[in-house]
This record gives structure tokens, sequence and C-alpha cells, in this order.
């Protein structure tokens, strides 16, 4: 366990919320300024927030990959994966869901991760073997009944079957911030069969909802085990439990049978 | 113009959220307290909020028509058509999108409405005739070429083929606040097919997207114009142009055929 990080990404993610938070909703805040590692749009703000992230890790000697920039390697053993912004969009847009996203590695061994949504002020964060936190106190994925339940999906047409059989869609546009949600128990699952995904915006809701006691596969059922990168794009599904998943699953499979 | 009324729904909005805003992400609010007129379930926090709702604007002698109650019929020529908690669902969750939502009718005709966003403090309000506002700023609808768009989709099954005509969906589960995130420009549509929102939810917004210059319907493309009710259960499409509008009823249609 590496106790100090808590106190380096809590005062990071302070630190890029006093900065971006004045350009919230802000149509500046959108203003495309160029590209990204994968080739998506790099805005305003998700620059603005990367300089904060690279200028106050980069000191410490590890390596980062972050979304807009890649990795910088600085031939550590660890590596901070990092997403300023989750959200971006909703961020320009005015729509209060977006969240910083941290993930910390020691060698392919996740160490740390923490999601700070500067809205609400909420500071989730996850210790292997030791447990999920909000704002410092334990919290725990709350399985339904899968017709009572709430999940995050993201589809652009494949098994859209599963929307019959739980109780409430959401799509909130800031996938980190959805699985935050989805380790308290505010939802019961969160899915992306996009290939839209990467691993910058999942890592450390991966580690949060797994030290929740939920569960993160890939859409086969298997593991879900990304490389530390920003670059490659995933589908991810995460669930409170077992019987959900199945019935996502299988959501998935009639589709692409 | 009724000028007097933004004090009235202002001072409203902020006594609702002072004393709700205590129970945001506690589950004490979404404890079930009872069934509301159109058989859904009352939450705590949907009962704490009418009431203060009723209390302040019994007085004033107009007719009520609220989520849980239904109707309060003072004989008045005005009647006021609230939602105390538009998103009570992620109200007691802890998502941060929820908003009370209010629309003023002098018999059938619209006179004032205003939709307070409680997290980022926002208040929209639209005055016939005269204009839709942020925080006493005016605000315009953005249309966008379709395949740029971003729209608030609602289905439970029906008119799929639309999400692949455009760039973003989102589900944020609180209608009126997506209403208002439309008439700012944060999203070119909000659609609900699901015979499910009713006009609590809905009659403020659709005054705001009109006099932001947006477009709303029902599904068969008429003029979106339900009873002041809080029965009924509607679909809705409001858009921020034709050429978007005519995209989604043709994506509805292309599925009834």
């Amino acid at each position: 366990m590496e106790t100090g990080w808590k106190e380096v990404v809590f005062s990071l993610a302070r630190d890029v919320e006093r900065t971006v938070m004045p350009l919230f909703g802000k149509p500046e805040g959108g203003k495309e300024v160029g590209k990204n590692v994968s080739g998506d749009v790099t805005k305003y703000v998700d620059r603005v927030a990367e300089d904060i992230v690279v200028e106050r890790l980069k000191p410490l000697g590890i390596n980062i990959v972050s979304e807009e920039i890649g990795l910088i390697d600085q031939g550590s053993d660890l590596t901070a994966v990092v997403d300023p912004i989750d959200g971006s969009y909703n961020f320009s847009s005015g729509i209060p869901v977006f969240a910083l996203s941290f993930a910390l590695f020691k060698g392919k061994r996740p160490v740390y991760s923490a999601i700070y949504e500067f809205l609400p002020g909420n500071y989730y964060e996850a210790i292997p073997g030791h447990g999920a936190y909000l704002n410092g106190r334990g919290i725990h994925v709350v399985p339904r009944e899968p017709e009572k339940a709430a999940i995050s999906f993201y589809t652009l047409g494949r098994g859209l079957g599963i929307i019959g059989r739980v109780k409430r869609i959401r799509v909130l546009g800031a996938i980190a911030v959805e699985m935050a949600y989805l380790a308290r128990g505010s939802l019961q699952a969160v899915v992306d069969l996009r290939n839209y995904v990467r691993p910058t915006d999942v890592l450390a809701g991966t580690l949060l909802v797994r030290e929740a006691g939920g569960i993160v596969v890939d859409e086969s059922g298997k593991e879900f085990n990304p490389p530390l990168s920003a670059e490659e794009k995933v589908n991810i599904i995460a669930s409170s439990d077992e019987r959900l998943l199945k019935i996502i699953l299988e959501g998935i499979r009639n589709d692409t049978q």
C-alpha cells in the first residue's frame, strides 16, 4: 500500500479544479486545440488540465500515460495513468458530470486509484486489497434484482435487448464517473460496447469497482485487463454482481450470433 | 408578461434547495413513502420538496398541479404546473442532475416557466414572446449538423436507427434539465418515446425550448400540447431545428411501419 499517494492525487485534483472550473460551461473550454495520441480532438480544457498533471507528476520521476500526450517514459517502475478531465464534452457544455481519473501501477500491478468528481467535490479512491472509499468512507457495490437495476449503457446498436431487462438506463457521458457511481451503489452496471473508450478512461474505475466488490470484464466475459495505454480502444462491462453480468453477456451474445 | 413571478419562483426554488440538499446522495432521500397520482413511487425527497411548493404557492390563490398530489383547484384562472424535483432517482443516488420545474398558465396559455438546476445553481426561465434566459442572460438553441449533434434519447426499443445518425447520445435521467441543456445549446434534441414522462416533467421545458428558438412536437410531428396534468403519460420530441427533427421523425416512422 502506497499511503503517500492520496495526498499527491487529492492535491493535484484540487489544483486542476481551481484552474478549470472557471471554464465550466463556457465555449472557450471546448475549443479544439489539436489532436491527441489516439487521433481524437483535444479541447482547450483537456490541454490546460493535462499541463497541470504533467507539471505536478513529472518531478516525481514516475512514468505518465495521459489522454492527450500518450506516454512520458521516465524509466520508473511506477506508471500513473491519467485522464485529467473524463467527460470534457460535458464539462465544456455545462453538464455537471466529469472527473479527474488517476490510476497508479507498479509494473502492471495496480497500487492506487482515484476519481475526483469536481462538482459535488467527491473523492473516490481504491487501494488493492484494502477496499474502495468515498471521501474516506468505505463504499460497496449494491446489487439489485436485474429488473430493478440502473445501468449505464453505451452502444452503437449491439446488445439492445438488455434495455428491456433492467429498470433504468443512463448515458451520462463520463465513464470514470459512472464507474464510481457503480462502486457506490448508485448504478448496477456500466457497459460500453462502442470500441470507443481508452484504458486511460477506465483503469482507475476498474480498480475502484473491483475493490468495491464488483466485477469488470471484457465483452467475452474474460477479466478486463487492458494495456496501460491512451491509444487502444476497448469495450468494457462492469457489474455489481454475477447475475446481472450474465444477463448483459447474454444480451450481447444474442446479437452477435 | 407576469414580471413578479421570477422572484416568487426563484425564492421558492432556493427554499426547496436549502431543505433538500442535505439529503443529496443519501439513502433516506430515496425512501419510498407512498404512491403519486399516476401510480408511481413517491420518494421522501419528492414529498418534502412538494410540501414546500404547496405551502408557498397555495396562499397565492392559484391552482397547483404537482407530481405527487395531482391538482389543487382553487378556482383561479392561473395554474402552476410543478415538478418539485425532476430527477429524484438521480438526486437520491448522488447523480448531480436534477431540478425544480415550474410552468405557469393563464387558462391554457403559458405565461412563465422556470427550471432551477440545483447543483450548479442555474436558473433557466422563459417568458412567452420575450425569450429564454439562463441566470438573466438570453440563451438560444444551437443547431448542428446531425452527424455532430448530441441528443438525449429515451426509448424502450423504438427509433434505434437514430443512434447511428448523431454523434453523441445522453440519457441523464432528468428531462427538465435536458430540455434546459437543449435551450442553451448543450444538446441538440431531447426525445422520449417510452410513454413515460408526464406533462409536469416537460411543460416548463417546452416553453423554454420554444422561446430559445427550438421546436417541440409529439411523436407524429404535431405541436406538443399536453393537458396541464400530472397523470397523462406522453411522448415528446424537442429539437433545435427542423433538419434534425426530420431525421428523428424518420427514425421513428421506419420502426413503426
